[in-house]
């Protein structure tokens, strides 16, 4: 497939002196250059408060390229070259004065493109305070009248309740139509999470046992080994309930669950997902603590190293009642899936740092094998690993080499990293930016599906809010979480299944 | 699991000074005597006609371990308490003086074990005009009494006909009860294709998509690069339809397409699979050309070597008509499998040495996926290794990683030697000998499947055998056979799939 230049665009990064930029925004776009995505007529405006020339700017962009780059060290000639296409601009994006200095720069960038059409792409990549002014600014200055070509990005947090989601999509949809606005789940991004569509809807072997009649239940792990950081200050008001399942794992579950599309058209994909989460059951107050469970680290070990507890990080409440550390059961109410349950669990300060999807196969019908060739039969699994190591794990029993009939759990593999080795893999915001610049709202979060998600956890939500964690902390920092994840589990019979993603099976 | 030591037994190899005792049986009774499955009671006689010392015999044993055990040469001092089992009696098998002197021994050995039960294992190693005397003799004497415990193996060819292998039947089994004949496959006893079965029956996932609902075709392929070598006299006489078809191909056949059975006892297995051999639809006299294609190699390359051709080597007539290659389509007229084609070929000097089966799936019942991201679909493929490599790969589609959707076939691959690299894998003959041993007659053919196996191939013999061959030699050595076998499988769409079994991927 041949690369398809985008049509000459700008794009105005809101928050351009911020860490999204550097770390993120400016590597992923400097790889689409190189790579030959854009066009030669683009200009990219990073607007923030800090004082600073614009050759001081580039130089901190630079460094963010050099550090956080898939591609490693920035080429300086290349880099020379991308970096013409940047303008730092030091502003009050709250204040109209600056809107009117934007809309010079990009007529004049218009002008030069002589009459071809034009992205114009705002990018808020500040905190979600400033959604509403921005929006409201780029409306009042008509920024927002190319309804084809003029695209709002943004990025999480989308609210913080279902109220204050919806709240934010009237306001965004007041002054720009849904066909305009982009909102990041950088997460769909990923190579891995998009192979999930690929996987299942490309291959004739799977979907046929793809439902309640085979699966036993699904499980859905995004563990970190890194505490809050320097994030205090955000993850107080959020907690990993809203910072994780709210988006990331539920649209997990979407693309593990949804039915087949009819095409990959943006609101056929977006359709289908958010079918899923319309049939997942309701979470009814009095039973939340059946189908959740709640968890904040204590001081403990990562890797021989003491660390504090939750409560011990700087900006942190002493007292603290924000969790950080999730888990949900989950049932989707439709033909395909009722009864499996799907089991989902995130956290920080966990034993290890990875996500993956298990999906684990019911037993066969009838054991044909003599009781004893059974003893280390396990079910089927097939564990989708999406980062850090990618790939797909397909457990299966086989004859365990010698005399007698004995079974024994062995894996088939596919590596990611073996089989396209050479090619490297995009970063997810590579893939989303192009998707912007292209106009392809596959991958980003629809009105409707962001609320959707938050009707899912708003019963937990306020229970958790409204009712005293007397138990916090209630796990080390360096396990597993909190000893009731394990029983929303075992209960079910279930356990959660912790695969390292390597190339040896034991045998 | 824990060793079982086998009863006391005796076995009696007749043909004790041929190639296949040298090569196969001594090495296996070797290895499962290291590996203690053998029980201190034990007794092997070898009879031959060539006149030799016990001494030089056991000498000419130890180069066959040392050249053919897969552990290589022999510990000497376990060598010396092994070789202390085995006499070499120089006797003319088709005279009865030899079995009273056989008896002798015998009875010694049941006396020395002083009351247990013992195996008596008649073992007959011999070209096969000598498995009727022998069987009669045997009888004669009344070596068959003890139903129980007195077993014959008779290897292989088992008639060369439907009628002769029925007479052969009949003879055996008015001497012999059917529970103690084992007929062998050696086919049978390698770990890769008793592991057909565990790979279906224990496994939850594949069976649901095995069958034609989902399945295209399948196609076994037992091709070896080698020529008929110093077996000129025997093949001429065969022929590649009864020396691989007609056994190891159709077996396979069995295992791949059997129901699933309801224990793992020798007959339920042996009824499961000979209903496969009666479902496969008879080919008409009139049509054997539409469903089988003959070749014959003449001279080519193999390995940038000159070889030359059938008709050139030792013991061939110069205007041979005998196949060296014979390639099959098959029906199995039941529910599971209507209308899905079974294609067979086995062939000698060809490009590579390798046996595999091959599950080609349907396409996905609808690709929502747009036409330039499935450029290089490809339908799903499983693909059992059975040798010389071991494994199982299945081909699925991925994402391939890069800003587009573009989809790509890759393999999740299962390697036998990678998940039990230090177990070692026993061979084929140490899992036969062993059942025998222990009265497992699952793994042998019973006299309804070899006569099964023989009425499904008599059509397509009798037409090659009173047709004259007249394009023969129809393939170079080194090459992937005649051209009309690639057409068998054209005309239907399909293609012949030839996939080495190795770790990289192509990306």
């Amino acid at each position: 497939m041949s690369i398809k230049k985008t049509t000459p665009t700008c794009i105005t990064i809101f928050g351009g002196s911020g860490d999204l930029t550097k770390r993120k925004l400016i590597p992923a776009l400097y790889n689409l250059w190189l790579d030959k995505w854009i066009n030669e007529k683009f200009l990219v405006i990073c607007t923030g408060r800090n004082e600073m020339s614009n050759t001081d700017f580039i130089k901190t962009l630079k460094e963010g390229v050099d550090q956080f780059s898939r591609r490693g060290k920035a080429d300086t000639k290349e880099w020379e070259k991308f970096s013409s296409y940047i303008q730092y601009k030091v502003a009050d994006f709250t204040k109209e004065p600056f809107y009117n200095e934007l809309k010079t720069l990009i007529q004049k960038f218009e002008t030069d493109a002589s009459g071809t059409v034009v992205n114009k792409i705002y990018y808020m990549a500040v905190p979600p305070q400033f959604f509403e002014p921005i929006a409201r600014l780029l409306a009042k200055k008509e920024f927002n009248t190319d309804k084809e070509n003029a695209r709002l990005v943004i990025e999480k947090p989308f609210g913080t309740n279902l109220e204050s989601a919806k709240e934010l999509n009237n306001c965004l949809l007041s002054v720009f139509d849904e066909c305009q606005l982009y909102r990041i789940d950088h997460y769909l991004g990923k190579e891995t999470v998009q192979n999930l569509l690929a996987f299942r809807f490309a291959n004739a072997l799977f979907e046929p046992v793809w439902n309640r009649n085979f699966i036993n239940h699904i499980q859905i792990t995004v563990a970190e080994e890194i505490g809050v950081e320097d994030r205090g200050n955000y993850y107080e008001g959020s907690g990993a309930l809203r910072d994780m399942i709210q988006n990331h794992l539920l649209q997990l579950v979407c693309l593990i669950a949804m039915e087949p599309p009819v095409s990959f058209e943006a609101d056929e994909i977006r359709n289908r997902k958010v079918d899923v989460l319309h049939a997942i059951r309701k979470i009814s107050k009095d039973t939340v603590h059946d189908f959740s469970v709640r968890g904040q680290y204590g001081p403990g070990e990562i890797d021989g190293k003491k660390v504090p507890g939750y409560r011990g990080e700087k900006n942190v409440a002493p007292d603290s009642g924000t969790e950080t550390f999730a888990a949900l059961k989950l049932y989707i109410d439709n033909w395909r899936w009722n009864g499996v349950p799907i089991y989902l669990r995130s956290g920080k300060r966990l034993h290890d740092t990875f996500s993956s999807i298990t999906i684990e196969f019911k037993p066969v019908p009838h054991q044909p094998f003599p009781e004893e060739a059974s003893e280390t039969w396990q079910p089927n699994l097939m564990v989708m690993n999406l980062q850090p190591d990618m790939g797909i794990r397909l457990r299966f029993q086989a004859k365990k080499p010698g005399l007698q009939m004995q079974l024994n759990p062995v894996d088939m593999l596919f590596d990611y990293s073996d089989t396209y080795a050479s090619t490297g893999t995009p970063e997810g915001y590579e893939t989303l930016l192009l998707d912007v610049m292209e106009g392809d709202a596959t991958l980003f979060m629809r009105a409707d599906q962001v609320e959707a998600a938050w009707k899912i956890i708003t019963p937990v939500l306020e229970n958790w809010l409204s009712t005293d964690p007397a138990s916090f902390p209630n796990y080390a920092a360096g396990t597993w979480g909190p000893q009731a994840a394990d029983t929303l589990l075992t209960k079910d019979g279930n356990n959660w299944i912790i695969m390292p993603f390597k190339k040896n099976n034991h045998a």
